[in-house]
C-alpha cells in the first residue's frame, strides 16, 4: 500500500502527473494515478514538480547561520581568510554541530535533500568539525543525505600531521577526500598529489580538490591531478571544485583540458562567482564534461553571501553564464539537480520509479520561472515525508 | 504640527534615533524626539533605518511584470534582442502604462522611492511608451519619483526620424536625453554624438548614454562623449550607463579615463552583470568618480532576471566587485542610495532635516546584513506616508 499520493502537479517537461510514494520511494509517477482511500492525498494545485535540489559544494562546519551577524574585517588574501577563521573558531567557541544543523535545516525547507559538505581537518581542531557535522548528518538522516569531504583547509604538506588526520577521518567514515591548491598552498604539487591520491587509493574513496589556482598555473596542476586520476582508474570518482583556471586560459589549451576531463569522467564544480574567471557551463556541456553547482561557504568568516536556496545558486549560475533563454536556464537547474547527483554519486535520484521520494513543488509555469522567481517552496517531500510547506517546517 | 513620529530605529551608522515627519519631509531626526499626543506614532522596533532606495537605470516600459511568464527564445546578438522586442510589443498588445505601474508598485513595496527609467522612443512606436510611463508617473506622484529618459533603443542615426521624436519627447517633458552605442549601433560616432548633444543643449537637459561598446572601442567613444560634455560645460549632467569598456582596458588607459570622468563630474552607472567586464566600484570611488547602480531591464524580452528589490541589486554589485568586508558592502548600498541621488540629480534626498521623508526599515543589525539578507522591508514611508509593511501594501 502507498503512503502518499501527490496529485495534480506538472513535471519539468510540462505534462500533468501524479506521484505515488511508498516506503520513502517513488512507486509510480504518471498521469491519473489512484490509491486506496486511506492513503494520504496531497493536492499539488498544478504546481511545478522538481526533484529534490542538491548542494554540490558547501562548508556546513564554517557557517555562522542562526547566530548574530558576523562583522567581516578580514584582509583580502586567501591565507588571511584561512588564518582568520582558525583563530576566530578557536576564540569564539564556534560549534560545528549546532551551526551545521541550523543551515542544513534551512536547506531542507528550501527543497535541498542532498548536500556535499567539505569539513575542515587541521592540526588545531583535529576531527572536531567532522564530528560536529556527523551529529547533524545522523540527526537529519532520511531527510537530508549529507556527504562529508575531509578537507585540509590549512594545507596538507605545509602543516605536518594533516595527512594522518585525513587518514583517520576516512577511516572514521568521511565519504570523500578533499584537497586544496597543491601548487599555490602546498608549494610542492607532485608530492602533495601523491600523498593525496595515495590516501584516496588506500581507502577506496573519491577525491574532490579545491583548485583556485588561476590560468596556466591551475592548468598545470589540473594536468597533474588528471595524470593520477588516470593512473588509478578513478573514472567518475574525481571532482575539481572551482577550476578557475578553465576560465583563464586560451581556447586551444581549454579545449585540450575539457577533452581530457570528459575522457576521464572528471566533473567540475562551479559556484559561479561573479568576480573571477570561471569554467563556462556551455563549454563544459558541449565537451561532455559534467558541471554542477554549489554555494561554497554560506555566511561565514570568509563571505557574508550565499544562501541555502539552491534555486538562488541556479540564478547566479545563469547570470554568470549569461543564460537567458528558457532552454539555457534549464542547464542552470541541471547544475543543482541531475548533474550534481551524477558528479557526487548520490544514488536513487530523480523523478522516476524507484528513486528516493525527494519532491519539491514550486509555484511556477516552467523551470526558467522557478529558477528566476524563487518563491518559497510550496511543498517539500524528503524520503517520502512532507517536511516543509511554503518555506516553513511542516507540522507532523 | 508633525504628521508622524517614527520612534526606536537605528541609523546606518548604528546610533538610536527617532524621525519626525511633517508635510512629507523630515522635520527632525535624532535621539529622544517627542511630538504632540495626536501625532501618529510608529514604533520601529529597533530596526535599521535606510533612506528610500533608488533605481538608477531600468526600463519600466519593457517589463512583462504582472503578466504570465514570457518564454525567451531570443538569439544572442544585441540586434536580435532589439528587433525581437519591437516585433513582440507590436504583436502582443503590450501596454507600457499597466506594466510600468505594476513594476513601479513592486519597487515601492521594496522601499524604492526614486526611479530613473529609460523609455524607448522609436519610429514604430513613436512616443507611445513615454505616454504609458507618464501615466504611471502621474499616478504614483508623491510616492515614487520617476525620471524619464528618452531613449533611442533602435538607434538614433540608423533609423531616420528618431532625432525628431527625441526632440518631441524632450519638449513634452522627458527629463533626460538617452543615447545608445554611437559607434557600434549608429556606425558614425562623431555625427551621432553631435546630434545627441545638440538636442540636449537645445533643451537644457542632462544626458545618459548606454555604452555597451567593449575595450578600446568603448574607450574611444567615451572620449568622444567626454569631449562634448566638456565643450558644453555639462558638469554633473552626464551619465555613462554600463561603461563596460572601463573593465576591459589596460591600467594606464583606465587611469586616464577615470581622471577625466572625475574632472568633468561624469557619473558611471553599473548593473554589475556577472558575465561581462565592468567598471570596478573600488577603482571608481578611489578616482573620485560617482558610480551608482541599477537593474537594467526586469523580466522583459531581453532578460528574465532582475528584481524590484534594490537591496538585491546591491548584493549583485557586492558579488561582482567581491565586496566582502562590512565596510565594503556599504559601498554597494551607496550605489543604490546616495551615489544614485547625486548622479541622477534627485533632490532633497537622504536622512536629514528638510529631505523628503522616504524611509525604509529593515530588520538587520547593520547595513551589510540588510544588503545580504534582504528580508521584506518592515516599513516603507514615501513622501511622509506609510505605504508598505513587511513587503505588502499598507492599508490606509
Amino acid at each position: 500500500m502507498a503512503d502518499l499520493l501527490l496529485k495534480n502537479v506538472r513535471s519539468p517537461k510540462g505534462d500533468s502527473v501524479d506521484v505515488l510514494v511508498r516506503g520513502g520511494r517513488i512507486l509510480d509517477i504518471g498521469p491519473g494515478l489512484h490509491a486506496d482511500p486511506d492513503v494520504t492525498l496531497e493536492d499539488g494545485g498544478g504546481a511545478l514538480l522538481l526533484p529534490g535540489l542538491i548542494e554540490g559544494h558547501t562548508h556546513l562546519d564554517k557557517t555562522t547561520w542562526g547566530s548574530p551577524w558576523y562583522v567581516n574585517k578580514v584582509g583580502p588574501a586567501l591565507t588571511d581568510r584561512i588564518d582568520n577563521e582558525r583563530t576566530w573558531r578557536a576564540a569564539s567557541g564556534h560549534d560545528a554541530a549546532s551551526h551545521s544543523r541550523a543551515l542544513a535545516q534551512a536547506f531542507l525547507r528550501a527543497g535541498t535533500t542532498r548536500i556535499r559538505t567539505h569539513v575542515d581537518i587541521d592540526t588545531d581542531a583535529g576531527l572536531k568539525h567532522l564530528h560536529g557535522v556527523n551529529a547533524t548528518r545522523q540527526e537529519l538522516a532520511g531527510r537530508v543525505e549529507i556527504q562529508t569531504v575531509a578537507f585540509p583547509q590549512s594545507g596538507l604538506l605545509v602543516r605536518s600531521g594533516t595527512a594522518e588526520l585525513l587518514d583517520q577521518a576516512l577511516a572514521e567514515g568521511a565519504d570523500v577526500l578533499g584537497g586544496l591548491d597543491p601548487s599555490a598552498i602546498d608549494r610542492d604539487p607532485a608530492k602533495s598529489l601523491d600523498v593525496l591520491f595515495g590516501l584516496a587509493d588506500k581507502h577506496g574513496k573519491p577525491v574532490d580538490i579545491h583548485l583556485h589556482e588561476p590560468g596556466e598555473l591551475g592548468a598545470f596542476t589540473l594536468d597533474l591531478i588528471l595524470d593520477r586520476a588516470q593512473a588509478l582508474g578513478m573514472r567518475g570518482k574525481v571532482v575539481i571544485s572551482h577550476a578557475f583556471c578553465l576560465g583563464g586560459i586560451d581556447a586551444k589549451r581549454l579545449d585540450g583540458l575539457l577533452k581530457r576531463l570528459a575522457l576521464l569522467d572528471v566533473a567540475v564544480l562551479t559556484t559561479a562567482p561573479a568576480s573571477r574567471p570561471v569554467p563556462a557551463v556551455r563549454a563544459c556541456r558541449e565537451a561532455g564534461v559534467t558541471i554542477f553547482g554549489g554555494n561554497d561557504g554560506i555566511r561565514d568568516t570568509w563571505t557574508p553571501y550565499g544562501s541555502p536556496d539552491m534555486l538562488e545558486r541556479a540564478t547566479l549560475i545563469g547570470l554568470r553564464n549569461d543564460l537567458r533563454r528558457d532552454d539555457e536556464i534549464e542547464w542552470a537547474l541541471d547544475c543543482v539537480t541531475h548533474a550534481a547527483a551524477r558528479a557526487c554519486g548520490f544514488a536513487d535520484y530523480g523523478l522516476a520509479r524507484g528513486a528516493r521520494a525527494d519532491l519539491v513543488l514550486v509555484d511556477a509555469a516552467c523551470v526558467a520561472q522557478a529558477v528566476v522567481q524563487r518563491t518559497p517552496r510550496r511543498l517539500v517531500v524528503a524520503g517520502g515525508v512532507i517536511v516543509a510547506r511554503n518555506g516553513e517546517d511542516a507540522i507532523a
